[in-house]
């Protein structure tokens, strides 16, 4: 597996846009990526129960196992809109399956912005028009582009494996920034690969992979009404499935995807100055590991000391403890960088203090926890917290 | 009911000072609170599983049902402090018990502060000496400032019940500031009243008083290691027990006085400029209705946009979304102060905007969701989330 430049156009057999169709005052904001012949296709969708319309109605066209294109407007969520929005959604699906000559139950639609407000269904429908002719094979970066929101920069990426029957590509985009506590999809994420596989098994791979990586990072600890991660196969390569022996292959390059995708999201925090990977080792089981690494990286008061540069390794055993994990804090270790800590819940007599608050001074952290319970690991990642958060989020209208 | 001058010495029999022995470089660190006599014991205790060494102490002495004493420091949590936390604390209660006289399995103790650091046992051994004999019947606001920790003002109240069998006084301390996220019990506070009652009636009373008062704020999530409350019915008045009439008086203003204090103790939260009350009301359950309240007042989104006074329901729509509670977005409504903003999961057509927005520059604001499924209503305390919030445990060592 290598990376290669750009991101969901690396894909062959699929094009892009993204411009400016005036929901946003400025910077682009409407997207559509397309594949040339009907993609198999897989998505996760957020578990909020307020689910944005486009939510629901991706979520009743994934039955089907097919798409074409997916239309994708920032600035506004068309959450919070009742029938209208259905209707608006269905609309823009409608407009751009005209567009591109195609069947509307072919056309998937997202959105991300404000909540509550109805889409400007006129501006939607002049930029369709205006965006089908920009369509191209190096249009990725234009649609990584469109797609933001408070983000501060695109996030993209493509890998190509070597595998025995051949070459396959993997690309995608996604968009973040805040309103970020996935359970079991989150944010927005678009992924395409030319493998020819069935559905079914695209979305146990899809599963696998974001379980992985959106499923394990944290910003704010909130989970969006528009979460959504969709993966078009277009079939133009080589045929993959869980009995050949390229599968696996294919399994690790679309996590290493994610995963970097996951990873560019928590850099790009609203507010972060830091990527904090907290590592929780020796839990009981994977459940167990994951609510300590879950109640450390939600924790406001360990992300603020963080940001402090503050050696405050009492507010992560604090967080440790009302996991609700059943920790033993007798057994508990905690590291900075390399430093233990903390060892059997108080302080190590031998702590190198000074390197550990060296560590504190790095742009990327890692703090490490040792239960003593059993062998389940868990890495999540999560940002320090700043001022800046609250400025950003005390005057964005999200 | 009525409320009284004075915090827990209003009650008769109580004594208490409040001293600075060292621990902090100024403000008053040491508290003391006696009983003329052993009285019965009542005490909830956080649910942290990383429990600080008092609380495991008081924990063991809980079980006798009697009580005499609690000597307090601020300053230091004597938390993560491993096996000489324990022998600290406990050397806390046996210099104080030898200083009254008394039995040391009388003498309860408690801290709050920094965690993982040791306790600086020479200033404490002195303070204790120098406490004692500064014991007063008017000594609770001395006490009530001596266990503050980032908090800006003491907390303190009492009130005189007039029931059948006589009259009756509640009177009690707390500090909370940070760390506050209660689970069965929180932060410390300090109660007492001089009627007599029984240890397993008073610990009845006491549960139903902490569950609709500090089991219903919630300042940053963060549960502390430390929580504690703590109730001493001295029995120097008049006897009650469940059986008799004035029980449900007793117990309506035991739960005035933690309601009361709890609301004190948001008020001063680290940071906050404004109280906000989530009540959510038609739940199918008290549970439901409690996950939704704590989803939107733990939501540092929706917290954000309360200290920008932004007139933003999207966000509370997508915490009660993520509450995992249930919800059906087509029934509910939300409402800000009296204007109803979103009906049926939408916007309201009619709302008047500018007098919600008027209710968000006010200092103490009412957020009310109806959830259109049952009878249940909770009310949950929590406060804005301010810049300096972020400030203050940036710097601070918790």
């Amino acid at each position: 597996m290598r990376q290669i430049t750009g991101g969901i156009t690396a894909v062959s057999g699929i094009l892009a846009a993204g411009i400016n169709c005036g929901i946003k005052s400025q910077n682009k904001d409407l997207a559509l990526v397309v594949s040339r012949k009907p993609a198999t296709v897989a998505a996760m969708f957020t578990t909020n129960e307020a689910k944005a319309a486009p939510v629901q109605l991706c979520q009743q066209r994934l039955a089907a196992g097919l798409a074409q294109a997916v239309i994708i407007n920032s600035g506004n969520a068309n959450a919070g809109t009742g029938a209208k929005g259905m209707a608006d959604g269905r609309r823009m699906a409608e407009l751009t399956a005209k567009g591109l000559g195609i069947d509307p139950g072919l056309v998937w639609v997202a959105s991300t912005g404000i909540i509550g407000a109805p889409l400007p269904m006129d501006k939607i429908a002049a930029g369709i028009q205006g965006l089908i002719p920009q369509l191209d094979s190096s249009g990725g970066e234009a649609a990584a582009e469109a797609i933001l929101t408070t983000d501060t920069r695109p996030k993209q990426l493509a890998v190509k494996l070597s595998l025995e029957a051949g070459e396959v590509i993997l690309g995608g985009m996604a968009k973040g920034a805040g309103m970020i506590r996935p359970k079991l999809a989150t944010m927005l994420c678009f992924l395409a690969t030319d493998a020819k596989i069935e559905p079914a098994h695209l979305q146990s791979a899809l599963k696998l992979a974001v379980e992985q990586s959106f499923n394990l990072i944290t910003i704010d600890g909130d989970t969006s009404t528009n979460d959504m991660v969709m993966l078009l196969a277009t079939g133009e390569g080589v045929t993959l499935d869980p009995g050949g022996r390229d599968w696996e292959a294919f399994e690790e390059g679309l996590m290493y995807l994610t995963r970097e995708l996951a990873y560019q999201l928590v850099w790009d925090a609203e507010g972060a100055t830091k990527l904090i990977r907290v590592q929780v080792a020796q839990g009981r089981d994977k459940e167990q590991a994951r609510r300590v690494a879950f109640a450390i990286a939600d924790s406001n008061l360990v992300k603020c000391a963080f940001f402090g540069q503050h050696l405050n390794w009492g507010r992560i055993l604090a967080a440790a403890g009302y996991a609700e994990a059943g920790i033993d804090p007798r057994r508990l270790d905690i590291y900075i960088g390399g430093v233990k800590l903390v060892e059997g819940g108080a302080k190590s007599a031998g702590a190198d203090e000074a390197q550990a608050q060296a560590e504190l001074a790095r742009r990327e952290i890692t703090v490490r926890l040792t239960l003593g319970q059993g062998n389940s690991t868990v890495e999540v990642l999560t940002c320090d917290f700043s001022a800046d958060y609250v400025k950003i989020n005390a005057h964005y209208q999200t």
